[in-house]
């Protein structure tokens, strides 16, 4: 089966939902990176075409069930008063919510700047098991 | 004056022409830059969201008067027989156009894969100053 | 304690081994995405330079115990005839292992190229507990 | 003759010069695309090795004369105190100079952080017409 060449690569030992979670994992790394240098302004059509775009490229990724980018508006330049007034997609303004399926296991997973940490988190919020 | 700050930089024998020649390129360079390794797969909903997803991206920068991607959908792979029957946006797949405009001069300019070289050409089709 | 206020978002029913499955596929996500694009040519001091700098930038991520690219050189373009002839970083070529230690948990994971897939499959090798 | 075969793409009309301007931009942007989103932190060795993985790259591109990239210490995160306190690479840190030699043309190009601008400004600070 050729979908099953990928599990003899995986220590035999991985659970189904240590699997999903390194999934999730890989997801999220890529997502970050991907956004990360975008150029990007305070005007809503551009933003929700980046969010759009990213969002149609993760969804083509192995297990992604859903994705949803939620840029932080409020964290974006302004002022287009010259030409070099507009902003770069960084971690403070990245918000996205995953959900990852493999197998019976549905993670769902986030990225967040939490300003405690001053660091862009990304994290697992649930993990269910479907019987 | 702010929008003239940047000027006090650039050698001052550089003609308008050239400046704006210079422009055109940094946008071909980010664009291809932010472009490769996007995950991509046969489907025109997916293929056409990314394009306009970068597409505002890359509108947003200085002197960006237009910006067209027409990523080539021949040479994306096509079967969805597995969960990692997808691809990656590389030089093969980039087709863009360009227009820059830097006061009275026009830049058209394009990215292609250039099947003799081997190569995602990026190259200036036409100079065009406006009186 | 401010090193703990990052397990506060995570699911309270996660397991060690599941947090540390999920550092580790936020690490090869990124490595993949950082390295996808990068420009390169078949020369040793070039190919081993790129190595050890995205090396040393993973190395800054949490968790990360060690990490070891190794491009594949067989498959990096070779001849320098033209000004064109170099080539650039892709799943083709990329190989690396990567160790994460979570609390007691090390993990052993790699990406490699793997040519019945004809995919760049990140797995985990090897999962190992500490007492 | 195959280096010639790009010069049947571009404008008839384009200078020399223009076309070393450019080949400046295009490298330019690209170098900056690269660098962001790179992890870093305030650790000689690990800075120095980026800077010298990612000019690896950039020499590898058409008409490099030479690359040297200056990251910013001063402005990168200084403390370790948890596991999240590293930092990426942004505009803000990003110092480079580019020489591109084109042709009887040689351009000297930075990249450079202005305050005033509050803009990562890339621009040409000389050009050398060699005879």
């Amino acid at each position: 089966m050729t979908e099953n060449i990928d599990k003899i690569f995986f220590s035999a030992g991985l659970s189904i939902r240590e699997r999903a979670c390194f999934e999730t994992g890989i997801k999220l790394g890529a997502l970050y990176h991907i956004l990360c240098g975008i150029p990007i302004q305070s005007d809503e059509n551009i933003i929700h075409s980046i969010e759009k775009g990213i969002e149609a490229a993760i969804s083509c990724q192995p297990f992604v069930k859903s994705i949803k980018i939620d840029l932080d508006r409020e964290k974006i330049l302004r002022n287009k008063s010259t030409e070099f007034d507009y902003d770069e997609i960084t971690g403070k303004i990245i918000r996205a919510e995953l959900i990852v399926k493999y197998e019976s296991v549905e993670i769902v997973a986030k990225i967040d700047w939490i300003e405690d940490l001053e660091y862009p988190l990304m994290y697992i919020e649930k993990v269910i098991e479907k019987p």
